[in-house]
């Protein structure tokens, strides 16, 4: 039996991150999940799409302060009866990503993954990130973010991902010790990029 | 012409980083710069091996506070009479490492070469880094480090690499926006970095 890839990949908004984790898993001729993992969240679940889109990474103050601690749920058995509806969504995504995990070779971008499938062995966890110009340049560009609103955009962004990944997982977004491998892909380019984790795809790590 | 190779390595104390960039300098077959430096330094400056080894980031709070700002020094004229000893080995260095990086294709380990070859066009800058556990493992098992001070001796030197940098470059010691690529030394193994490197050197970047 070939043995299974698994690469997960967080990124800063505007980074070209997803596009990169696309074309590693189009390379490795593996799975990807995005969006594609929410669809079979709502499927799985019953959650709306709506309301999944509506709470992703929107977690705000009084919910972090009213719930416990962060890193107390990933642990935590399935399908408890009293959470609240984002703490069903991130229960539901994290069975997910671990049945996908024990199922198939797969890319996984976003959703906590590297903290979620960290105890997988040769799980490979990539953090991708470029600068703020860069960044805004794709936002504006590509993803159709207004010029003179992109940079506070952006920002907003990071804050939201870091709550939702320090609620979560007890751990600060973006700390390189969370990951084999950091890389910058604006100075870097997407193709030397996607070049470096599949290279590191096929040799695995320890 | 062939195209100069610059690299310089940040790395944590015990991350092995020092060992790979010597190794992706042979790969490349490229100068090396580490202690050789040091010693260049002490035969340009009439500073004496001592003196260098005592002061070499040992930057203490007084010091710290008593001189102007951080990111002050690297972009002003070198030989200034009213320095500190501290200081003007900061400018050497930094005086010797733009000679070094304008002559030759090399690799240059630690002394915030990465800062100081900020605007030097195909400068790749690269951070190391390992888990506590491994770190204390290398510095115990190769550089003879007693067991039952390691930890706190590499905690030690992480703070005062991270004041060394950010008293003469104004910036956090370690922020992965001021490397082109970070990598986990003991998940990927040094055989891999040396390979991710050496990649990167002959693709070149942005």
């Amino acid at each position: 039996m070939e043995k299974k890839i698994l690469i997960t990949i967080s990124r800063e908004f505007g980074s070209g991150g997803r596009r990169i984790g696309e074309r590693v898993a189009e390379e490795l001729g593996i799975a990807f999940y995005d969006k594609k993992l929410i669809n079979i969240v709502a499927e799985k679940s019953g959650l709306s799409m709506d309301f999944i889109k509506d709470h992703e990474q929107k977690i705000n103050n009084s919910f972090l302060f009213n719930i416990a601690v962060g890193g107390y749920y990933a642990g935590h058995a399935f399908n408890s009866e009293n959470l609240i509806p984002e703490d069903r969504l991130f229960l539901t995504q994290t069975k997910i990503i671990k049945e996908l995990a024990e199922k198939e070779s797969c890319v996984i971008v976003g959703r906590c993954a590297d903290y979620i499938l960290r105890d997988t062995p040769d799980c490979i966890n990539v953090f991708l990130y470029s600068d703020m110009e860069d960044r805004v340049k794709r936002a504006v560009e590509e993803y159709g973010v207004p010029a003179e609103t992109a940079q506070a955009e952006l920002k907003k962004k990071d804050r939201a991902r870091n709550n939702h990944y320090t609620h979560y997982t007890g751990e600060k977004w973006g700390d390189i010790h969370n990951y084999h491998l950091a890389a910058h892909t604006d100075y870097l380019g997407a193709d030397i990029v996607v070049k470096l984790i599949t290279k590191l795809a096929k040799h695995g790590v320890r």
